[in-house]
């Protein structure tokens, strides 16, 4: 089918080229012309504004979002909502908070306007190997795209589900995201137990692939960590600061408002926080207690 | 090869299993006459005693025990001691603490024996489809079992390894396990997080099928979670009681003594001890202390 | 001075007695007129609505909020504002979250009139005591009220504070909320320690006694916890059941907006949350997870 | 009474001169000749060696030693088993694993002579406001000692007591100590996002001060970081590092031998493992995770 893409940066180009694999028919818009030129190589048709990508659509419009989720995705919807006609289908792909969704559902279904949330898993790998798409939205327009979201998934049939109304998909991939962090966390410690066992001189990427098949702890992040650890078996020259980029922070809120205690997850966002924390205030005020109260000496910085 | 299986449990007769479908010659023992029998129906020889075990295999010999850590594990050592000679292997294939392996080792050694542990993962799961195999040791004994390790592995040159020396193997499958603990504690809590969504009426199982194909947190752990979100998605009749067997426990002492931060593997040990004890007393004491402080009341039992 | 006070519970009584003890004169308002007799057998006027409160008061007036956070003071603060009249002050001293308070002494503002905010600790021992007052707002209305601190507090120059402008007031007691969670689960998780090592048969009373005196872990907390101990030190009857009251969660939450690892009071946290869950949908689905992988038996309910 | 003191470091120095103060005669023991010297011009008496020591008190002995736990202690009771005699009791005031106490207390009673062992808790403070001690022993030399124990608490029935047979007061010093730990981290998370909270300003030392009067969290530990507060009110020049020195360690160890979840008092013994780790391998593996399946960027060092 046709289909609107906006935003072609790293996920967005790679899901239109996917696309167009499949059989579809792309036009792709992204402010940097370069990102377009890159996409038009690949086969795609682009426009050089929203108004331009709206035009080119046949009705009724399937146009996919795949842009930084905040006030990026916050103001393009809002553009849309002044160039889409009612029957049309907006859909965010990114990594928005599922509140939003909620909200920017309700307000196009004012405009009898469709909102679908996909959840997008599968980063850089996505293109090779398809992406998971958890999908949330009202049957008639999520059916409407059984299509591309068969394209885009592994299989026809797998690795795609409409999991519930507007949100439900956000809500999905941001514990997705949460499991992830807390999943990331418990290799990492595991690796680096491992790493400060000098008396054994174990080989790393050695471990990774012997796990790698048939243990319990097999898993396509392990697959990746091998990959690291075979490129970089000293992580050198790598800083230890993780960065991250919101879904853990909601989900451990959202688990705290439902009174679920989530403590891997939470602390495996801590974690992240506390990497990039290179001058703790609470670790000084320990120290100086330490000292006030036993008169502990105090490492100087 | 030919070779002695002590333990005829889950672990260690699904092992002689593969073995003789593998081509080799195994002699079982187990104090339960039914296992025995068994074995014997699927092409082993059996030996109704350690001695009896002993005497019916060629020097050098190679006996691998799968019997439960601990305090079995070091008696049937110590009998073995007695009845093998010099030249002879050990393998212990099960889950001891890496410091009695190191140990025992050393007392082989002294009798020119061969002490070789094997860390062993792969669950029930392990007859059909390899076990992942981290194995310690001395090199020329460890090399003299590479048909043994090459048929016990999910592929002839995957999924086993000489992670380095006696000892090794089994520090290596504690990590292992404490990185399960954390993964499982992650996936638990994100389903959790799901499960208490209400306005969203998820579907766990096809959650969980979706992020099978093409998702970040894909993994062997998340094909089994599926399977058992499949069977009982309501997880009906199912007590909140989680046990440990004792890697998780030392995988947390292990970072400790290294200085090594590992929160995510910490707290999900911690979660394991907390599901158990239905009648905290810090709970309890927290209440009573804010029924002091603020007046707050106090639910009763 | 003379002071309206509105909210005539466990909190706003006392406060108003500590004050008429100090040679205030109060103005009483509750909606439950047994609240209101009970206060003015102490000495107080009362009032039958909000609007009598504040005729009954002179101008500038000064209005003292002791209700339950969110609707309730929602509601007062709106109703107050059709009443009050240009330069008269009203003060939150309840547990209101920083950002309500911001937003309401903005909205005040607008009408020239003054919102202080006063986070008040000291619990059901206040009277006595004398409350500890962190106090946001702008220099004039605080500095006016400073009869009103002064009374209230364990001294005229200690225990009370102007902190910073509207809302730092409520900002300091939240963490100091967060704090006091932190510190109650280390002394719960303490005194379990003891509790369960029955190899000495300790007296955690006799322990928590002699903690009082010149060790490090002195506290009121503390004193407090050995008055439990002292009542009934096996905390019989007591369900192990933790409430919350929000302002934990808050702090939560504000320090991971602020990039803060804060790992103990998060945990403290989430340990509440974790003693209200009976029925652990994440512990269920571990234990089926086991079973899945390693046959291991699962508990029936 | 007469009691033999050995080391006279920063604790056992102003333990003798406490005790002098209260009429006691000392005989000290340090190999450092300073540090006798110094106890001399307090009024005590000094022994160059045990054995001068041991010679110059009067049967049946009293001995305390104030020496660092582990090899020290350890070789110190050896010693000292040669040179004193049945009846004879010594007494271990240090932070001695409890476990290596049992032990201890064994050995002497198999030479009919008894060990006492007594936690201390007060620090460099414990001179002027006396000492915290948790005895654990046999009734008769524990009764025997009594005198001592008055002197050096804060009074002469508050602040001491005897807790249980050997091992109890070094078990319930560990405890202790854990609490301390989790105490001291809620206070350092709690100020650290006041001091994050950068639109408040707030005056930390301020804050400290109000909290210590009339507030749920006022403590000892509190009117310490008021000072630490007041004195270095930013932290500077002080290294976020924070030594520990193995009782939080056994606490963690000890909660998770008996069942109990403490995550309050073991996130705070990570903390300070993390505060010494500035080049976490497990963050740097984190970063590199991220960059195999997002693409992140990676910060170099």
């Amino acid at each position: 089918m046709k289909l609107g893409m906006i935003g072609l940066g790293r996920m967005g180009a790679n899901m239109a080229r996917r696309l167009i694999q499949g059989g579809h028919s792309i036009v792709g818009f992204d402010p940097d012309p370069d990102a377009r030129k890159a996409l038009e190589s690949d086969g795609a048709q682009t426009a050089d504004s929203l108004k331009a990508l709206v035009e080119s659509l046949p009705g009724p419009r399937n146009v996919w979002m795949m842009v930084p989720a905040g006030d990026i995705t916050e103001s393009t919807v809002g553009d849309l909502l002044a160039l889409l006609d009612a029957g049309d289908t907006l859909i965010d792909g990114g990594n928005s908070n599922y509140k939003d969704t909620v909200r920017r559902a309700k307000s196009l279904a004012e405009h009898d306007m469709h909102y679908v949330d996909c959840g997008t898993s599968g980063g850089v790998w996505g293109l090779a190997e398809g992406y998971s798409l958890m999908i949330g939205g009202e049957p008639a327009p999520v059916e409407a795209l059984r299509p591309v979201f068969e394209t885009l998934a592994p299989a026809t049939d797998q690795g795609w589900g409409h999991v519930g109304p507007p949100g439900a998909g956000h809500f999905t991939k941001m514990v997705h995201n949460g499991i992830e962090y807390g999943m990331m966390q418990a290799y990492a410690e595991g690796f680096a137990i491992l790493q400060h066992k000098q008396e054994f001189s174990l080989d790393l990427h050695q471990v990774a692939e012997i796990w790698r098949n048939g243990s319990v702890v097999r898993s396509w992040l392990l697959d990746l960590t091998a990959r690291a650890l075979d490129e970089n078996p000293t992580m050198d020259g790598i800083a230890p600061w993780v960065d991250d980029s919101g879904e853990g922070r909601w989900t451990v809120a959202e688990a705290i408002d439902l009174d679920v205690s989530a403590p891997v997850i939470t602390l495996a966002l801590l974690e992240r926080l506390r990497s990039r924390d290179k001058d703790s205030y609470s670790d000084k005020l320990l120290a100086a207690m330490r000292n006030q109260f036993g008169g502990h000496a105090i490492k100087k910085e």
